[in-house]
């Protein structure tokens, strides 16, 4: 039971601050990207979510760039690149793909940040890369050809976590809907594989198509090793 | 010379209004979104930023909505989608998806917003969906199949866009190089094969995992459609 709870008068002011750390930081930051957009989170913006003064923050992190690397680190802990040590290269970057289209799913302002984001000192993120670099070596991937398939994939990935959160009407073209009767009629004949007019269909179109081009990836991608 | 040049005063106040026109109000939305982000665009702003007050705006724009259609539509008419009616399937989806992500690329700060915008009342887009998949049925596409592989080639697309703008030393491991040797050897092998360390390179280098990611999607695309 908390002090309020039991009737002790609430101080007045700022509520206790806590000890403020990486985590508390990186979540408030997390939290004030989701709010505002990656224009809204300046440091002092993050002073105020976190009840502390700007130099309280600047304690801790040297700059707005220091606080998007740990931003990043936080987010790709989440993803699971652990098939690349055990599964054949197809199956782990299948597994890979779409734990990272989920974990940036429900992170989704973060993706015009990340995507563009230097790996520069972000250990968490680096060990990522790391593991699937090894992984495309072990499957035979020349070594120069590795970073682009990877970019390629996460391009791929990044744009599919946007569509995630994509209205499930969003093809619907409405009064023009008799101007364009082809596309009108292609969108419904996709609709019934699955996908509805609710939430739920919404998220199963965004995973039909996630997996279409996945598919088309891993197979595409396979065939240019062989080539 | 302008009436300031010629030394007649200037009269206090705004600037000459000029015609408010859907097209203006559309150029402005443009460059609202890509000073302050997409959160950053409200019609309070965008009658500032055309030196008219929120009611002329909303004279000719309905909502925020409506003038986030119009941006959507005219980004659309800059996508070359005319080789779905002379080109052969992988040609033309070769041909629309480098003009597609180059217009995005020029317009980065509206990816995230268009990537799940309705089509909805929006002309210009429904057109370029209504020829691209002409130009799928035509290639011997079943019906159902064709818009999760465009959603599929757009997402690829959108993420590709965000990526050009990504830095040339996205990839650097910084000093913890010598902890991750793996990857950081074949970042270096992959700038060896033409992008460099300067912002051309940077461009080649997402050129080529553009075209790596293209092509391996074109490949795989098809092999579903025979099997």
């Amino acid at each position: 039971m908390t002090a309020a709870a039991q009737g002790t008068p609430r101080r007045a002011g700022r509520p206790p601050r806590g000890v403020l750390s990486r985590e508390r930081i990186t979540s408030a930051a997390v939290a004030q990207i989701a709010a505002e957009g990656y224009e809204g989170l300046t440091m002092s913006a993050l002073a105020r979510r976190l009840r502390v003064a700007p130099s309280a923050v600047y304690n801790h992190a040297s700059s707005k760039q220091e606080v998007l690397r740990w931003v990043q680190d936080h987010v790709m802990t989440m993803v699971d690149f652990s098939a690349f040590a055990t599964e054949p290269w197809d199956e782990a970057v299948r597994r890979w793909a779409w734990s990272y289209r989920e974990v940036f799913a429900r992170h989704a302002p973060l993706v015009p940040v990340i995507a563009v984001m230097p790996v520069t000192d972000a250990a968490e993120t680096l060990r990522m890369y790391e593991e699937v670099t090894r992984g495309f070596l072990a499957a035979g991937w020349p070594e120069e050809r590795v970073v682009p398939a990877i970019v390629a994939l996460e391009s791929f990935i990044y744009g599919s976590a946007l569509d995630v959160s994509a209205p499930s009407n969003i093809f619907d073209s409405g009064a023009l809907g008799p101007e364009f009767p082809v596309f009108t009629s292609a969108v419904r004949s996709a609709a019934g594989e699955g996908a509805g007019d609710s939430a739920e269909g919404a998220g199963n179109a965004a995973d039909v198509a996630f997996s279409t081009g996945l598919e088309a990836l891993i197979t595409g991608l396979k065939r240019q090793l062989t080539e």
